[in-house]
């Protein structure tokens, strides 16, 4: 690739939004576009974004927050003082977008409905992000990540084939489904900004109803037509793929997994070769794919067979030597110290003024001609109030200072 | 939420696309852009992008194709014939953005390197989408879904707790890997458009290089920082959580799953009534929510010993009129009939010239002031060939006849 001209413009720079978010899915959203270079103020309450207690703690603060929270500034307000909604639609004034995961119908209730937040920004773009959606049967019902998987689908396909033990599906191990949903919502954001802004634009309002379970099941494939044309009910099918063969996950002698993705002609041809048996590729049951999907299990034992006589590091440089695709299943530890992440810049070391040094994963997507930075990590609870209300607001000390008597500001 | 205006331009509305797409991660990105209204021209070999034969077919017509390549304009091109790069070329003038997911460098290859397209099109926005990143060590290494999410670290932690079992950990159950990174380069396109073309924009070309790796790494939340500074490695925890209790995937008694996230005080003593043991909400043992982690498998045990003599419809009633956050954990049936995806038309009946009536995923994300739609369903192999080279390219009859006739154009 040819070396990138690098601008000094960052790609979302002049771009400012405003976070009334909590939990996962509108902090990351908001991450996503702050990595990029937008201005993010996030308004949380006097008690802090709830995610500032999950996950380890060194000295009472949260890890994760460190990066849940970077690149944004912290406002803390108490909504529940008419003087703090004030505020927000001050803030609201300067801002290109909204983005909240309230339950639907509660920004309303605050007084921070579409009506008079565009009041005060005509053409606000706004992010509603939820559970079920703004509209329809279960607006109302209580949103949880887990339950939006399982919603979406994905939960019942996180698990080993039918019958084969009595252990409930997986999770996947993170807030996906709230992930899923944030990385949405920035992509609708974007969009409707290009539309709003562009040279020939329309220059319109316009808002994201982004649901949780409805993210999910976008990214559910053939499932559904599978079914609706021909009754299929997609099945998991544990550590392999129900259309190809081999590929899946084998064990070491070290007690790791190793993927392993052979499930092409010439590609189950070397694999058998480096197992010593370079009979398997003649073998009836194993020529074409069909052939081993039908006899994957005999298939997948054999391997595992193979697989087991080596420790992980021996098994990857075998498989990497024969130029099969495969990999050890990573771990944090094995993250941490992978030379292609090093390389790009996705582990990096972030000075957290309280943490000291910590390790963020880097930015994403890439943009090589005016890539997205770490600018500081997770601020405190209302670290950027005076900076905010007093630079980008103009209020004077005293009207700060009567915001926070009154216990509107924190 | 008041009635939004109902504008009559679709929010990409005025945005051409080209692909040069194959398998999941680029058409999967260019199908969110033609969703919201993008000209999308995917640009396929004469025998067809690959991913045309994946998943259940009728009539020889992959069902999942109807989806996965739907509202998009295919033109069929021989790329290893130079005049075929010229229609590219021309096509690419014609064009914002180009998405494409080849091997890195490949491009370069066949003559349609970033500076030969930006000579055709100034401002070009390239969205690369690759295994492991377009720089590094790794970037030349063969690219597969499950080896990017295996990297990505999500394998790992889509699994029951360590000694549970000797199977492997679960895949996802669909191409995750790929379809997260699609999104990525749909938000990280519509980005790059939105500063190249605002008023004060810079008008910059960018690039995008989007790795499979990077975007599920992405979301891989405190699992790198609680290693750099604790050591400690992020384990999974099977169907539950492992800071949060109870929430799991318990058992029916006709063999379904039931998902139950009741892990606050409140809603842990309505489920303890529920059940009929409204002591255990007063027992030490589930006192709180760190000592019914500590407790999760006793209580899980308890929970489940209950759900088991429950049909599902029955149990859900139960838990719904408990107002307890609970779903049943759903199939593609549970999906297709779910009143909610039929309400808010993420469950639509779309006419398929080849297949008839067959159900699609709606469009995400909603944009209720106007609407993203399914125009139509994936379209044959090189369909809008003629139409794109006569209509938006102005060649006469007789050059396509000749394109056609030389091998260029299918």
């Amino acid at each position: 690739m040819s070396q990138p001209q690098t601008t000094t413009t960052p790609i979302l720079q002049g771009l400012r939004v405003l976070e009334l978010g909590h939990f996962v899915a509108a902090p990351f959203c908001t991450r996503l576009l702050g990595d990029l270079g937008a201005d993010v103020i996030k308004v949380e309450p006097p008690s802090g974004d709830p995610a500032r207690q999950w996950g380890e703690q060194v000295g009472g603060r949260s890890l994760w927050w460190s990066v849940h929270g970077r690149n944004k500034r912290s406002v803390a307000l108490n909504l529940k003082n008419p003087a703090a909604r004030d505020v927000v639609l001050d803030l609201v004034a300067e801002c290109d977008v909204l983005v909240e995961n309230f339950r639907p119908g509660q920004l309303e209730k605050l007084g921070l409905g579409p009506e008079a937040l565009r009041a005060r920004r005509p053409g606000l773009i706004i992010a509603h992000i939820s559970g079920y959606g703004q509209t329809g049967p279960y607006r109302d019902r209580a949103a949880f990540g887990v339950i939006g998987e399982a919603i979406g689908g994905l939960r019942h396909l996180t698990n080993h084939a039918p019958g084969t033990y009595d252990l409930p599906p997986v999770r996947v191990g993170v807030s996906i489904g709230d992930s899923i949903a944030g990385l949405y919502a920035a992509f609708g954001v974007m969009a409707a900004l290009w539309q709003r802004d562009r040279l020939g634009g329309d220059g319109a309002a316009r808002s994201l109803d982004v649901a949780l379970t409805e993210s999910i099941f976008s990214m559910m494939e053939a499932m559904l037509p599978e079914y609706g044309s021909l009754g299929k009910i997609k099945q998991p099918t544990g550590g392999g793929i129900a259309t190809a063969a081999p590929t899946n996950a084998y064990p070491t002698r070290d007690g790791d997994w190793i993927l392993i993705a052979a499930n092409s002609e010439p590609l189950f041809r070397k694999l058998a070769g480096v197992m010593g048996r370079p009979e398997l590729a003649d073998d009836p049951r194993f020529i074409g794919n069909a052939a081993r999907v039908a006899h994957v299990e005999v298939l997948d034992g054999m391997i595992s067979d193979w697989t087991r006589t080596f420790d992980t590091a021996a098994l990857a440089e075998v498989l990497e030597a024969a130029d099969i695709p495969s990999s050890k299943v990573y771990t944090a530890a094995d993250i941490a110290e992978d030379p292609q992440y090093r390389f790009r810049g996705m582990v990096q070391e972030v000075d957290d003024p309280h943490l000291g040094p910590i390790l963020h994963a880097g930015v994403v997507p890439h943009v090589p001609e005016s890539p997205g930075t770490i600018r500081w990590a997770g601020p405190e609870i209302g670290q950027h109030g005076d900076d905010v209300l007093g630079g980008l607001l103009g209020y004077g000390p005293e009207r700060v200072a009567e915001l926070r008597s009154i216990g509107a500001l924190a």
